[in-house]
This record gives C-alpha cells, structure tokens and sequence, in this order.
C-alpha cells in the first residue's frame, strides 16, 4: 500500500489554506491518502532559521499580500481576512487539531479544513481556546469538549512533538508535502509534486 | 507596442538562471520582448529585507540545494556548479553586463546568457573583471575591452542604479517578471506570469 502523503502546514499561512483546499483531490487522483501534520512557522523560521514572519520583511510582505489576494481570485477562494491585521496566537487552532487527529483520527482532514475556514474564509480569530467551541466542527465533535481538550496539556504536547518533529525532517515552509520522502515546499509547487506522484520522480 | 517584460536576476541565483533559459521563448510567444534587468541579492535580500542568503539559511538551504538538482533534472538543464562551493564576488558580472546593456543593448540577452552559462553550466569563477575576458562573449565585444570597462566606474555606476530601481520598484527576489507592472517572482511562477500575459491579468 502506498504511504501516505504528509501535508505539512500552519493554519496561520495562508498559502497553506489554498493547498488545503487542493490536497485531498490531488492525493485521491493519485491512489494516495493524506497524513495532516501542523508545523509552526514561528518556531521553523523565526527560531530555527532566524528570519522575519513574510508578512513583516520588507518588500516580500507587500508581494506576498499582493500575491495571496491574486492566487485567490485565480482559483476562487473565498478570503475573508484583512491581509495587513495581525493574525493572533497559532496555538489553540493547531493544538485542536493535534487532539482531534489523535482522539479522532478519521476526522483530521475535516478538522483541518474547518479550522482553515474559519480564519481564511470567515475571518475568524482563533486565538483562545474557547473560540473553538463557536466555529462550525467536523459532525461527531462536540464543541466544548473540544475547547477544553484544547486547553488541555496533553493537546500541548501533541502539537509540541509534531513540531519536533517537521523540524527533524526539515520542514520549513507550509505548505511542505512530501511524498516517499521527497519535499515539495510551496502552493505553486503543487504541480510539481503530482507530476512527482505520477511519475514516480525523475 | 506592447510593454517589454522586465526580467530581474542576479547571475548569482539558479532559479535566475533556470528562468533566463525560458523567459526569451515566453515573451516571444506573447509577442513581447525582454528588458533584462540586474539586481543584487546582497542588497535586496541583507541589506532591506534582512535576511540571510537562501543557501545559507537553516533547514531552506539544504531544500534548495536538492530542489536545485532537481529542476534541473526535469528541465534537462546543465549545471556546472557544485551547490555547496560560494559562488564568489557578483559584481564582475552584473557591471560588465550593465556596460553592455548601455553600449550594445542589443546584445543584452546574448550578454545575460553568455554570463549565466559560464556560471552555472560551466561552474566559472567570474569573480574577477579580468576573468571576463576568457568567457565566451557574444559577437561584437572585444574580450579585453569589455574586461576593462567592467573594472571602470561607468560599470559600476550603472549597476549602482540598476540596483536601486530595483529596490524602488520592490524587487527582492531573483527572478522576478513584472509585465506591465504586474510583478511575479520565483521560477514556479513562470506558468502563472505567463497565463498573465496571455489572458491580460484576473
């Protein structure tokens, strides 16, 4: 049976949201399934690499604001966000996720894509756990179990040993997919890694 | 008459290099030509943004160097070079192309090629004006003259310049295209820039 593909990604990135939205069609054409694993680009660039957010260094903030709105008129992606407002704490989101795809691994893909939604396209900010309970969840998921699950500690070391891990395996970016071992960084590479896929490498 | 395309690169930069094979063809093909313009990483990239080289940054480096070898793979390209070796001093290069841009503009993509090939086809060191003159030049360009005037202040104000537009226009990656003000950087953005072209923009 074929691995898995592993989709890194930061609910924070942008980016990220649109390859979310692709990934799950790309792995199914391809006989693949999806692996969800969140990463934090604060700790991958600000500490690991020791560069700026790409929203705060000069000149490639205003591209990548420029960019993110043009990708998403291209492919008609609702955006609800006002790109220049700060995008608040990543960890609740992301420690959710950890809870749910441990506790309930056959939602992650669903969990992933209703927490994408909720920043990305509605807007919303994430930055307590509480919030959670008010977001539209994955059917099977009840609201406030989540929310205190998310303040929980054990959902705090779930995400903690995902990072560990992304940075073991040299995950930088997000979207990172990587396929039989092979990474694919960024939403424009998405080509890329499925003519990787089809092809077996080259 | 339809705007040239503006083609800035550092000959510093393979993805420069990997887009300086493609992009005569692109705008051809959109009934465009090129206005080939240098840039230097070293200022956009340390002095602006504040970052660190791309190769020399953790974890993005050794991603880079294997996505490297691996375009060039796919688009069968030669690469001389050994991506772990520092690629030495630019400004040679970038100020001799400079002077002939000036003096023979119509020789600035044989130039840009001729400069892009000796580097990362045949792995030179051009890190000296004198080293200019054993590259092979395009026709019409004495070895000799031009190793001169690449050593001269003309050579080096005209690259002073041409990297301060850059700067001004917001430029900070290698390649970037910008058609009729519209910018798009990356070599995984040549599709993009051309559907661009091709459909006047979304």
């Amino acid at each position: 049976m074929a691995q898995p593909l592993a989709f890194y990604f930061d609910f924070i990135s942008p980016y990220g949201y649109f390859a979310s939205l692709a990934i799950d069609a790309m792995a199914a054409r391809n006989g693949r399934t999806v692996d969800w694993r969140p990463m934090l680009l604060g700790v991958s660039v600000l500490k690991v690499m020791g560069l700026k957010p790409l929203l705060d260094t000069p000149l490639k903030g205003d591209y990548v604001r420029r960019d993110v709105l043009r990708q998403a008129r291209r492919h008609g992606i609702r955006l609800g966000r006002d790109l220049n407002s700060p995008i608040g704490n990543p960890l609740p989101a992301a420690r959710a996720f950890c809870w749910v795809k441990r506790h309930h691994p056959e939602l992650q893909a669903a969990m992933a894509h209703a927490l994408f939604h909720a920043i990305w396209a509605e807007g919303r900010e994430l930055s307590t756990p509480q919030v959670l309970a008010d977001i539209a969840l994955p059917a099977g998921l009840a609201p406030q179990a989540l929310a205190e699950a998310a303040a929980g500690d054990e959902a705090a070391r779930l995400l903690r040993d995902a990072v560990a891990d992304s940075i073991e395996v040299g995950i930088f970016g997000s979207p990172t997919i990587v396929i039989d071992g092979e990474p694919f960084w960024g939403f424009d590479r998405l080509a890329d890694a499925e003519a990787w896929l089809r092809s077996g490498g080259w």
